[in-house]
């Protein structure tokens, strides 16, 4: 062969792989033509000074792919059917010295490249106060793994699934959870199993959005839903809440602009804790009714109730009609399980179970027999009483705690139900100095601020308590109150404005003004700046 | 109380829930008035002529659910929260009583909701030849078990995942295997795991198509992968197929019209079989190169070759510039895993992460594990290995008993890999009949006919030989040349036309010709109707 073969032998790329590189580009760029000949591996071997046994599995893989072919007694030639005149027209160039061509997008893929989110840091501190997350140690973990093991024996778990709308025993299993435990009226016809509620709410947004539709939501609220609705192209009408949750006269004071969808965390306000009242409740539903809105109901952490009596889901006091139930297990049991539900009007349960198959046929059979077995045995039942009472031990360490070393410096928020509190600090520390003395105490906390629509300092972190023994708890906030609590001001503990709710000035969303901060679209959010 | 109780001791309906029901309405419509006086059980019990104990668990549901209270050692009361007025200006009728409201939807909605798709009906007959389905009883289900065991013995799978991603070991594993099997050319970084082929193919529709661009597309081809086209309002430029696969130089003669993309099956065309020839694969890239258009490359069961020598991924030949490769392990493993993976472009990765966080977060990372567990250890290539000589046996009989019971009335088709034949009967019955006299006689069967964009008598059926045994697939078409083969008329029988390739009349795809016949848009298909 009248061409050089550039190969290095201290490179870190094996000998046979870079003599088939350079053969293989060879070929395709033309610089071996169809049916000419190559050396025989010894001779090739012999005039690269390598050995034979490199040279053959380089010649074995090239004729396993069709570049080479042999022909019976006459030796290794280039395969003919490569056509010469696109070989030479269109060279392939080594991966690494072509820039790569930009790839044009839709307007989705558009609005993610431009401003692409990350996930929120989590801390890796000794002691982190992360939420929502369940306590992973006192999960049954045995018992699941017998089910898991029993339902897996024979292979009727295998297949395609054949019922679109998820596993008919789980959506019958669910419904009457939902019943006994949540006032949700649904039948299993109603429910649609989901890749938890991320895909539940993506889903919705497939559905029901246009780029431009208005969706109000509480504010603060839950950033992953907004990072959902924003890529969607939805105008964010933000309603502040109070400690009744989302007020709701702010709300159906906005007659005259047309809101399509009203995401709410009724039970447990994530993340400032309050729960919606009832009278609330009956307004947001009547409002929607005649509107012809439809209300998202996020019910996330609702099986973590202390000592409150439970209010029934708008679902179940709106008899079904314009209310989109969303749940999920992954607070109940655990996020990687994956598998969280719909609870939708009888008229939309059609179209959704289609875009659900449409965008990735089902969830895997296993976990959801596996899990309906846990729900129809008792055992989902059984393990939400008992980790109520855990939760509630836990959350009674943290309030003390709070309330002891931190005293008139903080309000608590939100400690009746769920998973986490939420606390407001009297300080005059920004919120980057919070995390990082913290952090430098050990004590890992995540701030309440990434959850509102517009940044500012809140001197808000929201506490979880799930994972956590107590401890852990007391531990952490003696030290957290060490690391804060003296650089905490006199002025500002003794400041008197302890007014919580409401908030001091009216918040007055106003349609039209563009902010321009938000991870995704521009000019989505319709609303003045808050209240500090 | 002055107003009656309509219960009904026969109705389905259980009396406490009948009670519960009545009193639950007659507060919110305002029947009972809010901190009106309840009677006491026993005297409700009494008046209403039923047990106390069904009075006091309808007392106590609607207490524990906020529409009661109790004062102490005053009584009972209907709750004071609730607003009068609103109850009274908008009373919430029982749900049968009133009409569902219709639910306006987005464009992507309406689409679905107006031409909804079902399932294709699988036979169920004693000996079917489904397709696309693996030997799930020579999986290897316990090594599986035991991955599955040990890795779920502690809790490091319970938690959200971190890496958006998907696992990065398993990207790891894919990579690798992908190298070292399919001649792709990826790093880890390229690799996104995705809910099976299925979301693959939704994410790169929402990040690649805006409503009206067209997609070219093999005919026949996957309905599945068409039907999720379609909803995304793409318009599909049928190209026909011929023994090497697509057929290049009729899509690249659509020089003035845009192409976006082009979806190929090029190790085993789907459903006919064809393996895409190296000329046709590098003419191919190159016009895709030259177009900046991008190749959807769906390698659903490439593993399985039988003696053919394998041609390189379009992926790997592309150097990954322009091929977004598609991979599943639904037919190495089995469909419900529910993992399959992007091999992407690398400036078309980060979007694609993001879209698929934005969707569903992440897979179950338990699966993940296992999985990742079963591809290191070497069990899937072995796995692979011995499943590539059973199903080349199960082929070999099947070939034979075709040829031994059809002889000249058949033809058949991409018999030299994967898991499925196709069979181009000369019949003079209809598609229709064809499968109702093989159920008849116990056999199922299924056509390619959905496959192709315009319905048409095809006389083509495909033949899965993955599930069934030796005499199954023996006694399966013995039984099905009884049913149709004495039906085949001498006439169809002795004609002379027994060429397959290429299509008798030329195949033109005209733009801008409307076809009424879609599954999901009017109006996106552009092509004029095919050859019979």
């Amino acid at each position: 062969m009248d061409f050089t073969l550039s190969l290095d032998p201290n490179a870190a790329i094996p000998l046979h792989q870079q003599l088939y590189d350079e053969l293989r580009r060879s070929i395709l760029t033309g610089r071996l033509l169809p049916q000419q000949r190559i050396p025989s591996s010894r001779s090739l071997a012999k005039s690269l000074g390598i050995s034979r046994t490199t040279v053959t599995q380089s010649y074995d893989r090239l004729l396993s792919e069709g570049y080479l072919e042999t022909m019976r007694g006459s030796g290794t030639y280039v395969c003919s059917q490569l056509p010469d005149e696109l070989l030479h027209s269109t060279p392939i160039q080594p991966l690494a010295k072509q820039p790569y061509p930009p790839i044009p997008l839709s307007q989705y893929g558009n609005d993610l490249a431009q401003a692409p989110f990350q996930l929120l840091k989590e801390p890796d501190q000794p002691i982190c106060f992360r939420y929502g997350r369940p306590a992973f140690d006192r999960f049954p973990l045995k018992l699941w793994r017998r089910l898991l093991s029993r339902q897996s024996r024979t292979t009727g778990w295998m297949d395609y699934a054949t019922d679109m709308q998820g596993y008919q025993p789980l959506r019958e299993a669910i419904a009457q959870y939902l019943n006994r435990a949540r006032a949700v009226q649904c039948t299993p016809e109603q429910v649609v199993i989901t890749n938890g509620t991320q895909q539940a709410l993506d889903l919705m947004m497939r559905l029901l959005i246009e780029p431009g539709d208005t969706i109000a939501l509480e504010d603060p609220s839950y950033l992953s839903a907004r990072r959902i609705f924003l890529s969607h192209g939805a105008k964010l009408l933000p309603v502040p809440v109070d400690e009744f949750g989302l007020q709701v006269e702010r709300l159906t004071k906005q007659e005259n602009k047309p809101i399509r969808l009203v995401y709410v965390t009724p039970s447990h306000q994530f993340p400032t804790g309050a729960t919606l009242s009832l009278p609330r409740r009956l307004e947001l539903l009547a409002w929607a009714n005649q509107q012809n809105a439809l209300i998202l109901e996020d019910d996330y952490d609702s099986e973590y109730r202390y000592g409150d009596r439970p209010i029934p889901a708008l679902q179940g006091l709106s008899q079904g009609q314009s209310v989109i139930y969303i749940g999920t297990f992954s607070k109940v049991l655990f996020p990687s399980l994956r598998i969280g539900y719909l609870v939708l009007p009888p008229n939309l349960v059609s179209v959704a179970v289609q875009a659900k198959w449409l965008s990735d046929r089902h969830l895997p059979i296993l976990d959801q027999m596996v899990l309906t077995d846990f729900i129809t045995e008792g055992h989902l039942e059984s393990h939400i009483r008992k980790m109520r009472s855990y939760y509630d031990q836990n959350r009674q360490v943290l309030v003390q705690a709070l309330r002891m070393h931190f005293g008139e410096q903080i309000t608590i928020l939100g400690e009746k139900a769920g998973l986490h509190l939420m606390v407001r600090l009297r300080t005059n520390l920004s919120d980057a100095e919070i995390v990082q003395f913290a952090a430098q105490a050990g004590v890992g906390v995540l701030l309440a601020q990434p959850h509102y629509l517009f940044p500012a300092d809140r001197h808000e972190l929201i506490f979880g308590y799930g994972e956590l023994n107590p401890t852990q708890i007391q531990t952490g906030i003696a030290q957290l109150a060490q690391a804060i609590g003296f650089r905490t001001s006199d002025k500002a503990a003794s400041s008197p404005n302890r007014q919580i709710f409401p908030l001091k000035a009216p918040y007055q969303p106003n349609f039209g003004v563009e902010i321009g901060h938000m991870e995704c679209r521009r000019g989505n959010v319709a609303a003045s700046k808050p209240d500090p």
